[in-house]
């Protein structure tokens, strides 16, 4: 664990270490200082490269806050340990993994996320990120496997409970579910999640009146 | 309307002027800076009164941002005119309600509770606030209409999902949400309130094993 080469161990073949610390660094700025206040200059700094190295990785600040939002939650790799299966339990699935992400890697990928919330709040730009991010890398998989009418509506239905839930459990921390145990809320959500994914929901079929 | 006397209609019989254009004063500054940045010398100019004056009606800046919260969305009034009637169609009533507040008035009160997310997010003091606020004036009156075991877990249920609505559909604006038609977002959500409400929930009886 404090061998001389723990600093590098898990680092994929072809990734250069500039780039894995560019992120770790833009990761750490965008958390402790949301969007608007994290520079190209200070990531830079925080990395120990050129900040002209990290445009020439990541482009703009907008690119680099995507990538970075990209790497601690890594929805693709979550999903896709979620996602295969009986669709008749993936309500479960989801509630199960998504507070496991949150309680195990509290730290990481809460502060990312509420920086994301944070910058969505402000700005546009970010605002349209975040949306873009979501529909594309979380709620677009989830759509994917959905052998269902509507999809897309159903994905992002699962998605406003689930961070619903996020919220008052780990932001506003409202009673009781801030210290309500995971199998609490598991019954308690599961079966909301799994009607928006796989239950009727109207528009399923075109209206006659309309 | 336009009457001479129409800034004071409505006012009621011993809430001074001042105390009303301090908290208006307050909720401009707490949306348009957040909690961080707003300032009790800042609000009170705005006002134009003494800062003494705000802290003498208010106290301290905590203690006017939570004054402040509570004008713009009065949940007590909103929750009165919804929560009495048949508990079987609460969960509708709440989602039409929820999304009628903040379409109409999307300006003041969308910037507020948006002021309000931001603050929970950076600040523990914020959070605090937040949290005592809507366990107080938002859950705590819903679960009080509850005639079920749990009525607190049950009511922050169907806060977490009329939150994460709200983040789906006005803040991140994700697709289909952001763009559906109410009667197809109360179709898909109020049956969830529903059961939140006044379905079965893990916990409602003594489990036998535990």
């Amino acid at each position: 664990m404090t061998t001389e080469a723990g600093q590098r161990r898990g680092r994929p073949a072809g990734s250069p270490p500039n780039r894995e610390a560019i992120l770790a660094a833009a990761r750490e700025q965008f958390a402790e200082r949301g969007y608007d206040n994290a520079t190209i200059r200070g990531i830079a700094a925080r990395a120990g490269v050129d900040p002209a190295l990290v445009h020439h990785y990541y482009g703009t600040k907008a690119d680099l806050f995507a990538a970075a939002l990209r790497m601690p939650i890594n929805p693709r790799e979550v999903l896709a340990g979620v996602l295969p299966g009986d669709v008749a339990t993936l309500g479960e699935r989801l509630v199960r993994r998504f507070l496991d992400i949150w309680s195990v890697e509290s730290g990481a990928i809460g502060e990312t996320i509420l920086g994301m919330l944070r910058s969505a709040t402000t700005h546009e730009d970010a605002a349209r990120m975040v949306r873009e991010f979501v529909s594309r890398e979380a709620l677009g998989r989830i759509a994917e496997v959905l052998d269902m009418p509507q999809p897309h509506l159903r994905a992002a239905l699962a998605g406003s409970q689930l961070i619903g839930l996020a919220l008052a459990r780990f932001v506003v921390r409202v009673e009781p579910i801030a210290t309500a145990d995971v199998e609490t809320l598991v019954a308690c959500y599961a079966p909301t999640l799994q009607r928006y994914l796989a239950g009727p929901l109207p528009g399923d079929q075109p209206s006659k009146g309309s």
